[in-house]
């Protein structure tokens, strides 16, 4: 139907942004050496720790996610040095790349692809390699879908000289991830996920072992040199060229989280996953991942279902984009955002088609048994306040 | 749950307008006495004619679509001149406020809101009244939901010296109304109805008995008058300062219907409304008119009900705006829009609320069931595409 239909983007990242920040981005650009910018810089600044929950600085780069893994890398490490990589699935895998890429000397904790990393496991490895400097995970494997239990092996990591270094970039703003409270050294963050907001901003967080570790760390770095931009941010400023409008859209973001607050914005992610779960169930599939993340719902798709051609068809055909597997996950898995600008009535919207698609390429289910669920938890949820 | 919340739009009017249109409105304005700015013009006006199906030019005024109806009584008539007023509803009534208004002398067809006029009732009033000069009529009557049998009504007409004046603001572009081959004489149209536009345009255009008619109009005009707009058409210009922004969107509406061809447009539509009333039948619930328009659905709502507690908790809990009823209709009916951007993906999120509202509200009904009707829609039409 040509110029009558929509996009509707149901990935987990880029995710669907809220059209009142766009346009705040769409603002004529402001200079980043003058005072004005100073003074925005400042409330970003504050909010970040808010975000992150810790009272350390929050610095950030013109840079996808990655970026931000690689600064975490060059400023903590020296070529030579062991660090336990958790390598769960293509973002594991990453931390494998980075690590090896710059010298380092990876010891791989490998846990198959769905299934969260046991925190036994991460204290054996350490236990075992007590040259081990760091250990590379992922709050949330953005591939799969799964959560590792941060909490639990930071509680290990304390103690021991060992840096801990978290990707959360598809967790943070999604779930409690208490940098301070729970003792991560370092975390990772990036614009694209949690925080709603297009692609190229990338954030992270020193505590004060992490600090110490990077005084001593001899890989070369420029860009992502973390001293230079602590120099810049004492002048109120930034090392080199900051995202300008990238920066106005995350201090309009970070604003509304505050006012919001991060306990209710949890809150809505956890009724959004529920209610995509409660969906799947009702839909007699299988959710993919062992320890489900609230960032996404990963469906592990039927053999009868001729995945390949449903996305296809949904995003060509309707509009509805939703993200496929990676690797040997292609065909077998498909992945639904609940990052981003989206509420219980757009997960009605993925979900409606998700049923179309499943009818017309292989899975015969019931239309509308999905929704329901969905809308069942809607109903709950309001009958509740007005009761 | 707050800043998480969205509006969605399913009023007859506003309707939903496409992001990419007011993003094309939101660009810096061009000057209207320029030769850049008649070039638009010249394909604003081809583009008109095709959406109108005449071969007469179509003026436009920047006002509500009330200033083209105006526009019609003022160019037409002279003091104390006899017209025939359908008055069907809300929209009916304006017709005739205005002929009083204007000093016409009105003979009023009064029929029950929710039907439509019998084109006999139309013929017996013409018989007994030879002295009318014009027949206000609307082609649907937005307040009701109702259509009009204009091509029955055009038949009458035609041969008679009589005007056929047709309000078609929330028909135009929805359904066939073929200007010239009916036989309409006077139709009128505006932007915030079936043109997928913000309010603030209004359209008319006048057949070759409405011009002779007119030439012996006494009425006393100038804002609204045609032949001066007439004028300015000739001089590749408008007599007035037109409404700029709002014309850039016009274009650029008018270029997509164009190449969607008018005929999808109205499959669009026919499709969207059917899938509408299917839910509301198997939601056990009544279609409120007696023909209904594809324009928008009116829904009878059941005595149990608390409609205006209903449109209420959509509107400020969940950002879903329905139109309630006006005057004596107020909590007796509920109006959803077909007409705007808007998908069946989006018809499911306003059924998939207005289920949740009636739940709530003191209808029972289980959920999903109206939604259902709206997925076998998009699933037979699919499949048949994909067979």
């Amino acid at each position: 139907m040509d110029f009558l239909e929509k996009r509707y983007l149901f990935t987990p990242g880029p995710v669907p942004v809220a059209s009142k920040v766009l346009l705040t981005m769409a603002q004529p650009l402001i200079h980043h050496r003058l005072p004005e910018f100073s003074k925005i810089l400042e409330e970003i600044r504050e909010n970040l720790r808010y975000l992150f929950q810790t009272e350390k600085e929050v610095y950030f780069f013109a840079s996808s996610g990655t970026g931000a893994m690689e600064a975490a890398i060059v400023n903590l490490f020296s070529p030579g040095d062991s660090v336990i990589v958790v390598s769960a699935g293509k973002f594991g895998e990453r931390w494998l790349e980075l690590a090896i890429s710059f010298g380092l000397n990876p010891v791989v904790i490998s846990v198959p692809w769905g299934k969260a990393v046991k925190p036994e496991e991460v204290e054996e490895t350490l236990k075992k390699n007590a040259q081990v400097k760091g250990i590379l995970v992922q709050a949330c494997e953005t591939s799969t879908g799964v959560k590792h239990p941060i909490k639990e092996i930071a509680e290990i990591v304390k103690e021991r000289e060992v840096v801990l270094v978290v990707d959360a970039i598809s967790a943070l703003g999604i779930y409690e991830l208490p940098m301070d409270a729970w003792g991560i050294d370092v975390m990772i963050a990036g614009s694209q996920k949690a925080l709603s907001l297009p692609p190229g901003l990338s954030f992270i967080a020193f505590s004060e072992k992490a600090y110490t570790l990077a005084q001593k760390a001899k890989l070369p770095k420029y860009y992502f040199n973390l001293f230079q931009e602590k120099k810049a941010y004492e002048k109120r400023t930034t090392a080199f060229t900051p995202a300008i409008s990238l920066l106005i859209g995350l201090r309009e973001m970070l604003k509304r989280i505050r006012e919001l607050t991060l306990e209710k914005l949890f809150e809505h992610y956890r009724i959004l996953s529920l209610a995509c779960r409660k969906a799947v169930k009702a839909l007699e599939l299988e959710i993919f991942p062992e320890i489900p993340s609230e960032s996404l719902t990963v469906i592990k798709t039927p053999e009868s279902l001729r995945t390949g051609e449903l996305l296809n068809f949904l995003r060509t055909k309707i509009g509805i984009v939703f993200a496929g597997g990676q690797d040997h996950l292609k065909g077998k898995i498909i992945r639904i955002t609940h990052m981003g600008d989206q509420t219980l009535l757009d997960l009605v919207i993925a979900l409606s088609a998700l049923e179309l698609g499943l009818n017309l390429f292989g899975y015969k289910i019931e239309l509308g048994r999905g929704i329901k669920s969905v809308q069942e938890v809607l109903y709950e949820y309001y009958e509740k306040i007005l009761s």
